[in-house]
């Protein structure tokens, strides 16, 4: 078994270095896929820096990945030797257990991320669980299809858990990495769709994006103005925000979810989820079914994020990019290990 | 016209004193009813007091009423003089804003509330529009279903919304006016249901009322027990609570919903939400038709509040009762104006 090879960082907020590892024995349920793109993602820095004390060293970030099957356990089903698939936040699951019996694999505790106990995608191979791998349409671009694998997915997964209408308005608070896929997924959605942004600079970029509608959270009199008027509100973000003016922007039976990693509790006064019949959510990604369907979606509307590539062996300068806030909007590694395609 | 009597307070926690006013010509579209029972409910204590700063006085209490409809405009449909109606929250609406047409007139600021701007059931007689005016199930014991015309129907509303399944696990926070009714509904409901209170020598009260398991909010070992098992868990209590212990109990896709008037900001820490999917919400009552839908579930399974009666000329002395926490669990008023019946 030839040992894979990637870049691990070996501790909180060091350089990532070339690391191999030798991964065994193919597992029954396994496949391999040689790594062509994989998106860096904020979740990637959180885990190498061990934000949220989880992280296992060495870590090989890396979970948003498209690259062909070069190997398959014998349980593997409905996949072939040479198919391109994609992989998420996911490697492995039970998949036996309630949860993953019923589609929710991704909210369990027994799901397995790709980057934590387990070797991630910035490598020239990675493993995981047949089931977790991502078919893709003929149409997408994949150059730039990665990064919906994890952050697309995460702002996909409300329209579909809530059951948004196309009839419904949607507001998206931050419109960088996850929130401008948000814009395109809302608008392609067929939503009325505002951008909330703290940038003045930034309307009509967040137009192009799909925006209808551009607020700036800190202008009061705009603020006032989309009161009550949202069936749904994403935060993108993950900064402290004003909770209660955005609980203002809700219509009745409206929702205010959250899937940017929010480290401060939120405080939420009772009474404004009472009166309105209101609700404050959050998701993480979803199961590999619901991201096929995301990308069977984004291929037909032709949505891919806007990205800038890096060659993977540039991976500590995108890395540098990315956390300076520099990035527009998301950032997809080229594996150049030498002998990929 | 003759005058209507009343109980009101004219100033926050002054006592109810005799109190009558002039209605003046019936409106084309209200009905009039003679006041039999009114439940008394916290919030009368809440708008007495003037505690949430909405209350016009003088104010005349009272919002779970039950009598005979004695005069109605010509545009009443679908009642008749004589008939026994309910009458709740809410004493009014547009009747044409788009909330108002798709069912949900007591979520919009349009509703007008019973007892704010509006002069309530602690009275011989109340007006109210004839769409607010509830049927009543033949076999409903209306001596005690009162306080489901408010109350019942806030514990109620979460399973309606959202879409309870009777295999679902249930948690009701509190056993007193709200959460008792609580503990009814989702047992009649089908659902296995656990009771929180911390109260230690509650258990077989709560038992009594529906409860399948009955967990100390205090008690750890019996919180880590149930972790991860709760669908649903409705708060009726008011008082702040340990929100991220009770996140805890419920299982990935599960809703903290409260219907208590919790005053102070929850601090919910996203990352709670994110990880499971949850999500934390809110709801008032229902409109007209959600309550008789309730009231024709509540008297298929036999569901009344345990209630305590009091003629309505003792009204201080019962509302002396509930502040000092002595009510068990609700509590009724009988009309005694002397010529009703």
């Amino acid at each position: 078994m030839t040992e894979i090879r990637g870049w691990a960082t070996h501790g909180p907020g060091q350089k990532l270095e070339p690391f191999s590892y030798n991964p065994g024995p193919l597992g029954s349920e396994e496949i391999e896929i040689a790594v062509e793109y994989c998106g860096l993602c904020h979740s990637d820095l959180s885990i190498i820096n061990n934000d949220c004390a989880i992280s296992e060293y060495p870590v090989i970030p890396g979970h948003e990945a498209i690259g062909k099957i070069v190997a398959m356990g014998e349980q593997g089903k409905g996949l072939k030797i040479g198919q391109r698939v994609g992989v998420g936040w996911n490697a492995d699951s039970c998949m036996h257990c309630h949860g993953c019996m019923t589609g929710n694999s991704n909210l369990f505790t027994v799901a397995l991320p790709t980057i934590t106990g387990h070797h991630g995608c910035f490598a020239d191979r990675v493993r995981f669980h047949w089931i977790l791998a991502i078919p893709l349409p003929d149409t997408l671009d994949i150059a730039s299809a990665g990064p919906l694998l994890c952050g697309g997915i995460t702002v996909f997964s409300p329209l579909v858990t809530f059951g948004v209408k196309p009839t419904d308005r949607v507001g998206i608070v931050g419109i960088s990495g996850l929130g401008h896929m948000g814009l395109k997924f809302a608008n392609a959605w067929g939503c009325e769709v505002t951008a909330f942004t703290s940038h003045e600079s930034k309307p009509d970029e967040a137009k192009g994006f799909g925006a209808h509608h551009v607020v700036s959270n800190s202008d009061s009199g705009g603020m006032q103005k989309i009161a009550s008027s949202l069936d749904m509100l994403i935060v993108t973000v993950n900064t402290p925000l004003d909770w209660t003016e955005l609980l203002k922007t809700l219509k009745p039976n409206g929702h205010l979810h959250v899937v940017g990693t929010v480290l401060e509790p939120m405080p939420i006064p009772a009474i404004d989820l009472t009166f309105g019949q209101k609700s404050v959510s959050g998701s993480p990604t979803c199961d590999s079914t619901t991201i096929a369907t995301m990308l069977d979606f984004a291929a037909r509307h032709n949505i891919v994020p806007q990205v800038e590539h890096f060659p993977m062996s540039k991976v500590n300068d995108a890395i540098e990019h990315l956390s300076a806030g520099n990035a527009r909007c998301r950032i997809v590694l080229d594996a150049d290990f030498g002998r990929l395609n």
